[in-house]
C-alpha cells in the first residue's frame, strides 16, 4: 500500500485525493495547501493530517508525494521530494522557465526514484487504444497526425498574463500527445496565432487561437490546432493518416440521445471539459504511477518528457513571435 | 434498344419518363394519360407521340409497356399489355382488391413474357447492399427483422379513403421488402394500429400508426412499424440481427454538414420523401427490367410477388380489425 | 449518514458495496451471505462485520438493508426488513411467482418506510436524458416506443432453466423501463417468440429471441425486442416516435476510436454487459434511494413498480404460450 | 438553350456532355479532340458533329465553349473561345504557368463576356450548405478553416512530372475553396510537405503530402492537408471553427449499411474518387454557368479567381522550396 503525501488541495489537488483514496494499492496519508481552511477541509474528509509542506516530504511514513500547487513551486518540490526519496507524481508544466526545468532535471537526474509528470492525456483510453492501434500497425506508417485542442472558454485575463502563454500552458499537453503518439521529436517547429477572442489575451502579449506544424527527420507531419474558446464544449480529437489508413478518436459526448425534428437531427455536445472529459485517463494514469512504483519500473511520462514538452513550448513561442520555423535542436 | 410506351404521366410517371430516356437500352416511344393536356406536355419534351393507351399496348412498335396510372386499372391493363406480348413493369399493388389481383395473376400465368411489378425498394443500393451482406453469410442466420417505415405527412384524407388502408397502401412495400430479404413467406401475421395522428383516418375505418409481426416455419421473426408522420422527413431504416451480428441501413440524409454550438450537435435530417429518397432505387429498378427484357431472364420482382405481398396486407387487416393472428394460408 | 446491511456477496452485491462505500451519504455497515467466505471477504475489504442475515436486518444499528440475494429469498427478506423498520432497497425481480409478490405487496403495503426495487435503468443518465426530453414536450405526444435489449450472450442453461423464463428474467427490465417512459400501463399484451439460439433453451420450455407488442387505452403503442445474443456486445436501445420527432438513445459505446481502411470504417461495439454499461445508472439508482431517505419522500421505483413489471411478464408469458393477445387486468 | 461546343472528350470531357445533354437549357452541339476516334464516338452517342477545334470556337451556331483539354492549351483556347465572343467554362487549372495565367487574364479582360473556371468543389452541394450556415452567421465569425483534401491513391508518376506539382494540381482546388469561403485572401502561406508516399514522387522535384497555413489581415487561420494516398478512399472534409461554434462537412460514403460484428461496428467507407464523390456538383457547376448566361450576369467563379488559386499554388511551391513564409502579394 503507498502512502501519498498531497501537496496542493485546489480543485485538481482534490481530484487527485479521490483517485488515491480509491485505488486498491494507494491511500492518502497527509495533505498540504498554502490555503490551510482548503487543506483541513480536505483532510477531514479523508482522515488524513495537514502539515507544511516540507513536513509532508521528510515524514517517513510517506512513499509518495503527488504535486498539485502552483506552477511556480513545481521545480522545487520535485527537487526536494526526489532527494527525500519519495516517488513523485508532478502535474504539468515542471516550470514556465526553461532553464530552470532544466536545472531540475539535472539536479534529480542521479537520484535513484520515479518522477512522473502528469500528462495524462497519454492514458486517456480512447488516446490509449488509438496509440495501441497506430502501434500494431493497423494503418501502416504515420505520415500526418493532428491535434485538435480546443478548450471551451478562455480563462480568466489574470491567468493568462501569468499563465506562460497559451504554447507554454495548454498546447504543452499537446506536444507531449505529439511525442507519445509519434515516440520520436520533430526537427522544426512553425507557429502561427492570434488573439481573436479576446484582444486583452493581445494586449498581454498572448494568442487564443494557434495552429503549429512541427515536421520530422523522415518528413512525416504533426499539425497542432489550439483555440481558448469552443462554443460547444470541450473539442478533444486525435487524427492521424497513415500510409494503409486513417485512425481518429473522437470527442466523448454528454449522452447519447439523438432527438430529430424539423430543426434537424440533435446529439448530444462534448463533455464540457477536462475534469469530465478526462475523469478516466487521471484514474489510469494514477494507476500507471502506482503500478510503476509497485514494479520498479520506470515511470511512463518521465521528467525528461515535461523539459521536452516545456522545449517545444519555447520554440513555438520563438516562431509566433519571429515569423520562422525555429529549430528543436535551439532551444532543447 | 427497348421502345417503351408509358401509361400515367402523373408524378412518378414522369420520374420513369426520364429514367427510360437517359437508360443507354431503351428509349421512350409514346406516352398515354386520361389527361391529355399533362401527356402532351410530356411528348413534347421528349419528343414522342400521345395515344390512347390501348393504341400503346396494341403498337407494333413497343416493345414494353410502364404502368403508371391509377391503381384500379393495373389489372386490366397487365392483362391487356401481356396478352399483347409486351414485357411489363407496373406500378404497385397490382389491385386492391385481393381476388382481382389473383385473377389477373391467373389470366397471364400462361404467357411467355416478362412482368415485373415497381417495389423499388429492392432496387435501392443500401438495401440492396444489405441483402448481400445477409446472403454471402456476415451476420450469420437470421433471426430478427426490422423495417422502420414512417412517411413524413399523411396524404390528404381523400387519398386515405380510396387507399385501401395503411396495410394495402403503405406497408406493401414493407411486405415485400421482408420476403425479398428473408426469401421466405412468414406463416402467422398478427397487426395491431390506431388512428392517432388524425381521427378522420380513424373515421375512415383506417390507422395511421401500425406494428405488424410475422413469425416464420423456424420461428424467426419480422417486425414491421409504419406511421404516416415522421416531422423529422422520411425514415426508411431495415435492421437485421443475425446469429453472428447486426445490419442495418440507416437513412440518407439531406446532407453531411454538421453544426456544433451550445444547443448541441445538429445534422441533417433524412431526405424528404420517395422521389428524393429512392432516386437510385427508381434507376436501378428500371435498369434490372431492362437487363432481364435483354437477358431474356425471369424479371426480378413478379407478378406472383405482388399477389403475395397484397395477400400480406390482407392478412394484417384482418389482423388489425379482429384481434386475432391471422395464418397466412388463410388468405393466400 | 445512512448506515447499510447488504444481502448477498456476489458480483452485484461487491458492486452495490463500492457505491455505498463512495457515496458521500452513506456507509457500508454489515454485510451476510450463504458463502461466508465470500462474505468474510468483502467484509475485510471495506473493515466492516459479517452477520446472519437475520441479525443485519435485527441491527439497530443498520438503517437500511440492501437485498442481493437469490431471487427465491427476495420477498421474504422484503417483509422482514420491512417489517423491522429498515428502508429497503431490492435487487429485481420481487418474486417468480406473481402470487408470492403480490402477498408480499400486501404484507408491508401498511408499514411506513421506503422499499425501492433495483430497476436500475430508470436511472441510466442517457435514458434519464430520454425521458426529461420527452415529459418536456421536445418530440410532442409520444405514439410508437421501441426497446431494443439484446445480451451478449446466453446464460448458462442451467441458469435458464431456473431463470423464470424470458420475459421474467430478462424482458422485465424492459416492462419497467415502457412503465417509466410511458407513466402508463398498457393494456394489452401480445408475444411470439422463439429458442432460435440454443434449442436447449426451448426443450427447458423457455425462448431465447422474443417481440412484446403493447397497447394502450388511447392506442399508442410499445414494442420490445429481446435476444439473448448479440455478437457485437450488450445492445441497449430506446426508440420513440412522437408528433412533433423522434428520440433515440444510442448504445454507449467502448471508445471513440475510428479506423478507416480498404476494409471500411471500423468503430468500437457497444459496452460488453450491464455490468459495464449501467455503472453509471447503479451509482444514481443508490444516489436516488438515499435522497428519498434522506427527503423522507417516497422512493422513486416502489414495490408496487416491480409487482407490476412481474405481472406484465406473466401476461407475455402466457401470451407467448397460448398465442392470443392478453389484457393486462387478467393478471394485475 | 445554349448551344455548346465541348473541347476534349476524355474522362472528364464525356462527364461534361453528359450534364450540357441532361440540362433543360443547353444542349450539346459539337465536339472536338485530338484523338479523332474519342471525339467521333461521343459525337455518334449525342448524334453532334465532330470539328478541329478552332471550327467549333468560330461555329456562330456556338454559344458556349467548355474547355476539357489538356491544362497547356487552356489558355489558348480561353483566349480564342473569348476573343469569338463565347461564353467559356474551362476545367481548372488555368495554366500552370502563372505569367501566361496572368497575360491571359488581361488579354481578354476588356472582353464583355462570361469565362467560368472549372472549380466544381464550390458547388458541392454539402460545402454550399456549409457556406451558406457559415454566411448566415450560424456559427458567429469564422476563425479557423480546416480542409482535409485527401486523393484515394497517387497518380502515375508519369502524371506527377508534367503535373505542375502537387500545390498547382491537387492543393489548387484548396486554395480556390478557402478563398471562396473566406471570401477574402490570405496575406501570408506558409507550406511543409515531403515525399512520404513515394521516393519517386521526390525524385521528381514534388511532395506527395503536404499542409498549408495561411494567415489573414484580422489573424484569423486556414489549414490545409494534401496526401496523395487515402487507403479508404476520398478523403475530402471541411471544418471551420466559428466565434459560436462549429461548422463540418464530413465526407460522402458508398452507401448507409451498418455492420456490427465481434470485428466491431462497420460502416462504407468514402466514396471512391473524384466522379463519384462531386457528381452533384459537376451538375450544379454547369447549372450554375447557365443560368448566369441567360440572366446575363457575371459567372460565380472568375477567370480572375482562377489565376488567384494558381498564385497561391505557387507561393505554397515557393514556400516549401525556400522554408519561408511568402507573402501573397509577392506573386499576385
Amino acid at each position: 500500500m503507498i502512502r501519498v503525501g498531497l501537496l496542493g488541495t485546489g480543485r485538481i489537488g482534490r481530484l487527485h485525493a479521490e483517485t488515491i483514496a480509491s485505488h486498491s494499492e494507494s491511500t492518502l496519508y497527509a495533505v498540504s495547501d498554502i490555503d490551510s481552511e482548503s487543506a483541513s477541509e480536505l483532510a477531514i474528509q479523508y482522515n488524513v493530517t495537514v502539515k507544511p509542506a516540507d513536513d509532508v516530504i521528510s515524514d517517513p511514513n510517506v512513499d509518495a508525494i503527488l504535486i498539485a500547487t502552483s506552477t511556480d513551486t513545481h521545480s522545487d518540490f520535485i527537487e526536494k521530494a526526489s532527494l527525500a526519496g519519495k516517488a513523485v507524481l508532478c502535474e504539468k508544466p515542471v516550470d514556465l522557465n526553461l532553464n530552470r526545468a532544466k536545472e531540475c532535471l539535472d539536479k534529480v537526474s542521479t537520484e535513484n526514484n520515479s518522477i512522473m509528470i502528469g500528462f495524462n492525456r497519454r492514458f486517456d483510453p480512447n488516446f490509449a487504444q488509438l496509440k495501441e492501434s497506430l502501434d500494431s500497425g493497423e494503418i501502416g506508417k504515420c505520415e500526418l497526425l493532428t491535434i485538435t485542442s480546443f478548450d471551451p472558454a478562455p480563462p480568466p485575463i489574470s491567468y493568462v498574463k501569468k499563465s506562460g502563454g497559451l504554447f507554454r500552458d495548454m498546447m504543452i499537453h499537446d506536444f507531449d500527445l505529439s511525442n507519445f503518439i509519434m515516440d520520436e521529436l520533430p526537427v522544426a517547429i512553425s507557429a502561427i496565432g492570434h488573439s481573436l477572442i479576446d484582444p486583452e489575451i493581445g494586449a498581454a502579449g498572448d494568442v487564443d487561437t494557434a495552429v503549429v506544424t512541427m515536421i520530422y527527420a523522415d518528413g512525416k507531419i504533426t499539425v497542432i490546432k489550439n483555440s481558448r474558446r469552443a462554443a460547444y464544449g470541450y473539442d478533444q480529437r486525435i487524427e492521424i493518416l497513415g500510409s494503409e489508413g486513417l485512425l481518429q478518436a473522437e470527442n466523448i459526448v454528454e449522452n447519447s440521445v439523438i432527438k430529430s425534428t424539423t430543426a434537424g437531427v440533435l446529439s448530444a455536445k462534448p463533455k464540457y471539459f477536462f475534469l469530465e472529459r478526462y475523469i478516466g485517463a487521471f484514474k489510469a494514469e494514477w494507476d500507471a504511477f502506482v503500478k510503476s512504483i509497485d514494479d520498479h519500473k520506470p515511470v511512463p511520462v518521465t521528467l525528461e518528457d515535461g523539459v521536452t514538452a516545456l522545449a517545444m513550448a519555447e520554440a513555438a513561442t520563438q516562431s509566433q513571435n519571429t515569423g520562422r520555423t525555429v529549430q528543436l535542436k535551439e532551444v532543447l
